[in-house]
């Protein structure tokens, strides 16, 4: 019988919560993980961030979801059983899990330290696991991942104020080291104060920046330099603002989810400096050729970040009191704070509290 | 009287080619050079190439032409006089000058030998000299330029043949070396086989790397592989053989001077590579971000090149034989010759034999 099947006993009843269909409305979900290998980790859950992301994906905004989706890739907690070849963490230690939970370990970007770039990338969630099953987020009580994939998580940091560096944190973080605007001394500017930007604003001086905050939102200056740290402050719209701060930038982190105007950006950075797009915006932009020819400024993108700078990001932030903004809301909120994401109306993240209010369904 | 003050006494005439209004006609003019200063070198002037640009200078379309303007920034001939203090080149030996005729010596460009994006740069036409004068290009009998900005012209290298190196070569080869795409064993793409293009395809090769070429001509695949060398040629309105090359290049160097779609160009690009646009296309192109994103890929743009790059990319030419493949033309052509290469028509540069070919014009 199925029920008594070797494949069957290898699984552990799990839960959490999952849409359903593209009205993206949750509700509880029971489902299972496998059970621990020898290689894996197994952790319980205790917040998870919610990402803009998210609710792109829930909403099938890319026409790639399958239902149901238990989202979530910002996922912090504890390790409470580890397989018998398990090295990095111990059972107790606090982990994270990203985005990322397999690759094929082969190809040239897995042998080069760049995982998220691998063809065969296996994601956190609305992705399919080795074994053909679909992958389930951290809206959930508990997940199995593979050690290469799991995170030592600083004693110092704050769980629910680090889980959104899994994914926000390690977004601008990785473009930032890898593009080269993490020298100190530099002026960076970060457009859109959000959750990727306001925690781009801390790496910037956690790299020793001097930093300048672009935003649409005159109503944020405030927080962004009292709050966050930042030293300038630009109305993207106020021309005249934006054209006394021509060629002052070293670089630019946008994090703005949505498309639009890329020229008076272009224009703020230095000759020879980049214009780094974060914000997932789907679609394409304007590039106009003259900011870019004639500084020989360069527009780039990428994606999260890879297994082994994540881990680095989190010792950084953890040796400069990086954490993001949280707003941390029970599990049944979870609908409510989708549609504040969409109004844009959270400083800066919301955090799930996995561990004190995500309950089991009923047994039916 | 003014013709026996002290500032008519320095200058020199001089004579050439000139267009008086945007229709862009060319006919014979009369000026002026300045008197060969302690550090200026005199040239007299034998080729000199056309390049778009000059087209697009000539009609105004950028809106800042002044008339009458004598083109010309390939310019290469044989010093007949030379400063006082110059050490670079002696009387009798062959020089170029490019599109660079001045720049300020202090700012930060100028200091990190990034001239051609020192804000204050004097190009060799349509500029201002120190003098206050206007500049005038190489569509003339002589130059006088400071020896800075005069380059030694190989031995080896064919004059008519090496003239169009001075702006189409750089203007490939340096962001070439600066993006880092000049790496033996890459595989390049070059985009429009043009004047700028057919050059690009020879530094790849000279670089050592394997170079497609992508084209809307189908007609120009026979010269692309067998007088080029290039390896492969994809045309780039076939979409299948554009997807079946996905992923495969480690850069590609755009020339094409028209607005055009990049997105399949960037799919070509293997991640974390660069797309550069160099045809100086005037507008915006669409960005869109899932190739820049899903693979790190960037976009970038140049102009020209500078000074130091510019003799080193000369002695490059010399070393591994690279020329442009050039229609020489008498100076009284050049009308025809812009009617050409606005319908496209000329493999790949005109060069004017301004040595053999321009007279003066008659004393009135």
């Amino acid at each position: 019988m199925a029920a008594n099947s070797p494949e069957e006993n290898t699984k552990v009843k799990a839960y959490g919560w999952a849409a359903r269909d593209s009205s993206g409305i949750f509700s509880p979900f029971k489902f299972s993980r496998r059970a621990t290998g020898d290689h894996d980790v197994r952790v319980k859950i205790l917040y998870c961030g919610i990402c803009h992301s998210d609710l792109q994906y829930v909403k099938n905004e890319m026409g790639l979801t399958s239902y149901p989706l238990v989202p979530g890739f910002e996922t912090v907690g504890i390790a409470t059983e580890v397989g018998s070849n398990v090295t990095k963490v111990k059972v107790g230690e606090k982990v994270a899990v990203g985005i990322i939970v397999g690759s094929c370990g082969e190809c040239n970007e897995c042998v080069n330290d760049r995982d998220c770039y691998c063809p065969k990338v296996i994601t956190a969630y609305g992705g399919t696991d080795l074994d053909g099953t679909p992958t389930y987020g951290g809206f959930s009580n508990e997940t199995v991942v593979n050690e290469n994939f799991v995170f030592r998580f600083p004693e110092k940091l704050s769980l629910a104020g680090g889980a959104p560096l899994l994914n926000a944190g390690v977004t601008v973080y990785s473009p930032m080291r890898y593009f080269g605007l993490d020298k100190p001394g530099m002026h960076l500017g970060v457009v859109g104060l959000g959750g990727l930007g306001h925690i781009a604003v801390k790496f910037a001086k956690g790299f020793g920046s001097k930093v300048t905050v672009i935003s649409t939102s005159p109503s944020k200056k405030d927080e962004a330099i009292n709050v966050l740290g930042a030293d300038v402050f630009l109305v993207s719209r106020d021309t005249e603002q934006m054209q006394a701060a021509t060629a002052t930038l070293d670089g630019i982190i946008d994090t703005v989810p949505v498309i639009h105007p890329i020229e008076p950006l272009l224009w703020l950075l230095k000759n020879h400096s980049k214009l780094v797009l974060v914000g997932a915006a789907m679609g394409s932009f304007e590039l106009p050729i003259n900011p870019l020819a004639l500084g020989r400024r360069s527009v780039a993108s990428s994606i999260g970040g890879n297994i082994k700078e994540t881990q680095e990001m989190l010792d950084f932030a953890a040796k400069h009191n990086v954490t993001a903004n949280v707003e941390i809301i029970p599990m049944d909120y979870v609908n409510t704070a989708m549609e504040r994401i969409e109004k844009n109306d959270v400083r800066y993240r919301f955090v799930i509290d996995i561990g004190n209010t995500l309950t089991p369904p009923p047994e039916s």
